[in-house]
């Protein structure tokens, strides 16, 4: 079993799975990436969610999420700063226990408006800062912190910042190295500014993560209506030609949320993500420079 | 019974209403203008529409809707072309009838991507075309062409024309006396450039037509999910104080989709309209310069 050499399955396209459970599904499919959520990696324990890891022999893409920046009350966003510290540990020591080509990459969402809150603006302005409050803690880490623009639909209790034009703007004043985009196809697929953009993140070298997940219709609900690439609207060949286009090298995330694929096997999403990937996804992605392969698995 | 001088009830508010009970309680609630829609309109007959309109004394603000431009098969396209001719017609019939300060104004949805076709700059290519072959047959009629920038939910299947900036692009080689657009802060209130966007508008002369309608959550359902004015997340106050500052000054519409709404008494929907819009839009017009009011009934 082989898939493409850049692909990576993001752990919530297989969210009912545990840590090890993922690991495993994902190495037997042949998928040689892996991008993790906090709540299974702290339900392993960190020490054991690295090992894991470390033995699977898969690269590390991201861990998903931190971020949440927007609450009103500054004790509250204290309390968002301290969480996402802790996130961007975690984010270096799963990526130092990743193989060969993992990145270090903390995927940033937002947060929507405080309740009966009507200050987007406001916002979004507290986003900016929390971003600029946890620069340099991600530089001492050597974590990218990932800034996700998010789809409008969820610009009131998710995500504040809509745009990838946005995103760039408040990574802007900071080292590229620290600080970048995480374009997610379903989020960005519908932007008229979305080619102008992504070579503006090339350019400037801010495109720390690429996800791949499609646009159904009707959409069957807000956050769990999400598609496998290929069952929805979205153009992966266009999108794709231009994020590779960019010089981009990294890994090529499948995130899914969609109650029907959560309640399938674990292993047959798996296997369903590496076909979908190679009819959507892999023709867009030039053959050249792939990453290294997955390191032999050492047991466990 | 009187409600705010620049309140126009749009139609789909009061669904089930047919034209003349529309009218009615329109009317009755003191509302003095009203935002028609074509499948009603034509279940009268135009003409007895036209007068049942004129004797109900109040102003037109605008016919919703035409559009729906992006079919790929170009047989398709003409039939929708004419349809769009017999609709700029209606609009210049509709606004004759209407009270003095009546607007003719027809609302353009652009429409989505056709079945099984994932090239969105296309289908936005089309509708700029249909745009642009529709111009002189509006202008001959006195119709001021719409174009609705849709909230990116629908950029798949309803509108492809996702940003005020995008609309305006589409209208800027016409006219502003025949070509605008619609702005619905349900469709606009998340872009992070609308201020600037809004600015831009309104010195273009491009404003046709502000309709309110509020962002509720969890969104019960992409189409039926909009919420009355002050249920959800919009500030009204600011993006009302940016259009009117522009020197817009047309009626403001009050246009909401939703199941509970529809299923309600269309006269008591009418008044919790008229009390919403005193509540959340109203302090931010400017109290000088009102429309004319509505001429007193002639019967009907």
């Amino acid at each position: 079993v082989s898939a493409h050499p850049r692909l990576s399955l993001n752990q919530a396209t297989i969210k009912y799975a545990d840590l090890s459970t993922a690991l495993t599904v994902t190495r037997d499919a042949g998928i040689p990436g892996i991008g993790l959520w906090r709540e299974p990696v702290a339900e392993a324990g960190l020490g054991t969610a690295a090992k894991l890891l470390a033995e699977s022999g898969l690269r590390f893409s991201s861990l998903c999420r931190a971020g949440f920046f927007t609450a009103a009350n500054p004790a509250l966003r204290r309390t968002a700063l301290d969480e996402n510290r802790r996130a961007i540990e975690e984010t270096a020591t799963l990526a130092a226990a990743g193989a060969p080509g993992s990145a270090s990459v903390l995927v940033l969402v937002p947060g929507g408006l405080p309740e009966g809150d009507r200050d987007l603006p406001g916002a979004r302005a507290r986003v900016r800062d929390a971003v600029g409050a946890l620069v340099d803690d991600a530089a001492a880490a050597g974590v990218v912190l990932a800034i996700e623009p998010m789809h409008p639909i969820y610009a009131a209790d998710r995500g504040v910042i809509s745009t990838l034009r946005q995103a760039l703007d408040i990574a802007e004043p900071f080292p590229a190295t620290t600080v970048g985009v995480l374009l997610d196809t379903f989020h960005i697929w519908w932007d008229p500014q979305l080619d102008e953009q992504i070579v503006r993140a090339g350019r400037d070298g801010r495109i720390a993560g690429y996800q791949v997940c499609d646009w159904i219709t009707p959409l069957p609900d807000p956050l769990l209506g999400r598609g496998m690439m290929g069952d929805g609207h979205i153009d992966f060949s266009a999108i794709t030609r231009a994020v590779l286009a960019t010089g981009y090298q990294g890994d090529i995330e499948v995130e899914i949320f969609n109650q029907d694929v959560w309640d399938a096997d674990p292993a047959e999403i798996a296997r369903r993500t590496v076909r979908a990937f190679d009819a959507c996804v892999a023709p867009s992605v030039p053959a050249h420079e792939p990453l290294p392969a997955p390191a032999a698995s050492n047991g466990g």
